[in-house]
């Protein structure tokens, strides 16, 4: 079954927003199974959304399109199924009513126009919106059909997941089973590079990417509908393992931040936090993870020297001799904030992020990360290249993971 | 001038990764002032390849392809080129030098495949790539160009403003300048009720964005290549000042942390953040701009009711009476950040983020935002919606927009 992606906006094909759409859409139809060959963006007019999708449906089963489901002049998405189709518009009364609803309850007016938004090709099946106004539609014809969705994304992977997916899981005679590895602590090309010939199996596939600091394997499976993809992922997982050992901290996408307070919870322990050059990043990171307040007494930004010294009892002798950025005072820093909050473990942050700051002793991107707890206090020096933003990220990657290493019990020294 | 982008690879085609290639290309084309009304996303697949290919040259005069540069068999895109344009492969020498180069300065082994990169369609003009090995190509016949761009957005960018720009100026009649108007404290629907009549003009357009918490309005001007934009955009910025007034903070596309830090370096004060449900956000965000260490003094994150009575001095017995999430507890948390870091202002911010916690008398998103200093105490209470993230972003926001006010001496209390 092959499947292709119309996303229908002005907005889009300006490249004033950016198609999260299609990537949504693509990787969910790829996950039942279906081929996708084309994707194509197209504005709010009717020739040439009608040309696209007449050319969609000569090559394709089902076309997707989002988008243009709007109470206005510009939004035509439906009229040009009903066109390509040869079919008329007509009024879903369901719809208009809802339509209705959703004005009075928000005390809108509602517009004659607004009512354009019942209007539906002749035999098609309506979606309703439960997060907006606009109903999407499904119109069939000679074993093809037209799956029309509204664009924004909250709206449409509602209607997508509740309405279109059970849909295409009847047309689909196969699904796609992916499984996301995440490691940290070795850069792109390496990991690449160990696992490399791992890279040419048709099924499972295994492909990587990296995003700042970090690498994600993504092993993908297609297997019969009823089939279980375990068989053909487990192995591969394994051989992953075997390959880059503690280095993946994830085979289930799980990431850092998450992990480190799930482990943090389970083994009932406390974290406090003494960020400088990371800013409370890392508390901000932390305290994304519904339930982080469990785990994280307390954490401080201390910018300044006199921060350090007030808040965290850093000696202003050891800031004197040794400066703000270095590993004694990471030391110092993390020993305060665990002794101070009452914690179990502590991290603690100094370095120079940049642009400014730095010098030929202490150049931009160098980082001290300590970890105070579990007897002793181990701190690591990093020395990071690349922008402020991201010399911040990968600093408090770092920090985590040293985090995630203590409590497992692995090695806090790594040879990456 | 009618430009199309092609983009090509497996990996978008799936939704592997987000296609930010096309939205970068497709926003520079459109600032150009080339006509867009196409974009193509295809696999690396030889024949659908060039059918995309023959398909955008017959409707556009400049096609701008990404990807599908690397030295594997899967990338083809300058053989689809060559294909196309009826043109042989030759080796380009420069090319061939500089890779080797590539691989000698990073010790790493060059493999045959690698010469592939330094091969191009006869004639074409060569592009050499500055951040990778992977050199584009411009290839022109019957007043029709193929631009040929790496895949890798940082590639991409880099060659396209170095190189491919200057190209396609030389080509155009005229270009787009946008202006982007940031809006704080009212939702894009009252936004866009107000500025409605403004949005249906042909040059300047206005179109407007939300994203979590704020209304971003993009004005955008058609002029000569030579002309100044400024005629056309000034009026219409003033429109939206007299209407909008101050709920518009930036008319120059300035984030709101941004130009907190910038009010408070410009004016010499210094702050201080207290803060429980957003956990470091409000940090994260202020210490993200650089230089913002000469404007933060010190953060802490008081999770714990211990931490906020020992770090920020807030009184037990207010805890006890009014609760941790409450004004009180709020403004002495404020006050305490203030006076013990001894900074001219503190922000701080205690509430329910969410998913749990919440009672019937203080819901999930019950949040006290204040801000101390410039004598007195200005605690706001905000009921949010939304999910974990969007309450946190939405409480940093507010918490910076009172910073704004404050230091521009406009009133605190603000009608949505």
């Amino acid at each position: 079954m092959t499947a292709e992606i119309i996303s229908v906006g002005t907005e889009l094909l300006l490249g004033q927003i950016l198609n999260s759409d299609a990537q949504y859409l693509a990787r969910e139809l790829s996950a039942l199974g279906f081929n996708l060959y084309h994707q194509v963006t197209v504005g709010d007019n009717m020739d040439r959304l009608c040309e696209c999708l007449k050319t969609a449906l000569e090559r394709s089963d089902v076309v997707l399109l989002s988008g243009g489901l709007g109470p206005t002049e510009d939004d035509m998405t439906k009229e040009a199924v009903a066109k390509v189709f040869g079919l008329e518009m007509e009024l879903d009364e369901a719809s208009k009513s809802e339509i209705k609803c959703f004005f009075a309850s928000r005390h809108y007016e509602m517009t004659p126009n607004n009512l354009r938004q019942a209007m539906f090709p002749k035999g098609g099946i309506v979606m309703p919106n439960a997060k907006g106004t606009a109903p999407g539609c499904i119109v069939e014809q000679d074993g093809k059909a037209s799956i029309v969705l509204p664009g924004p994304p909250h709206e449409l992977t509602d209607m997508f997941e509740k309405q279109a997916r059970p849909y295409l899981m009847k047309l689909s005679d196969s699904k796609i089973v992916s499984r996301v590895v995440r490691v940290f602590g070795m850069g792109e090309s390496s990991v690449e590079h160990r696992v490399r010939d791992l890279m040419d199996g048709a099924n499972p596939t295994l492909a990587p990417y990296a995003s700042v600091g970090e690498v994600t394997l993504r092993l993908t499976a297609k297997v019969g509908p009823n089939e279980d993809a375990s068989a053909l992922l487990d192995p591969l997982t394994n051989e992953l393992l075997a390959r880059l050992g503690d280095l993946v901290y994830s085979t289930n996408d799980e990431r850092l931040e998450y992990l480190a307070v799930r482990l943090l919870r389970e083994s009932g322990k406390t974290l406090a936090l003494a960020e400088s050059c990371t800013g409370g990043l890392v508390a901000s990171m932390i305290t994304d993870v519904p339930g982080a307040s469990e785990a994280l007494l307390e954490g401080v930004v201390t910018y300044s020297n006199a921060a350090k010294i007030r808040r965290l009892g850093v000696k202003a002798e050891t800031l004197e001799r040794f400066g703000a950025v270095s590993e004694q005072t990471a030391r110092e820093m993390a020993e305060g904030a665990k002794d101070s909050a009452g914690a179990d473990f502590a991290l603690a942050l100094t370095g120079i992020a940049g642009p400014g700051g730095g010098t030929d002793e202490k150049p931009v991107g160098l980082v001290y990360a300590a970890l105070a707890g579990g007897g002793e206090t181990f701190v690591k020096k990093l020395q990071l290249g690349g922008e402020r933003r991201r010399i911040r990220t990968m600093s408090a990657l770092h920090a985590l993971d040293m985090l995630r290493r203590r409590l497992l019990g692995l090695p806090l020294e790594t040879n990456k």
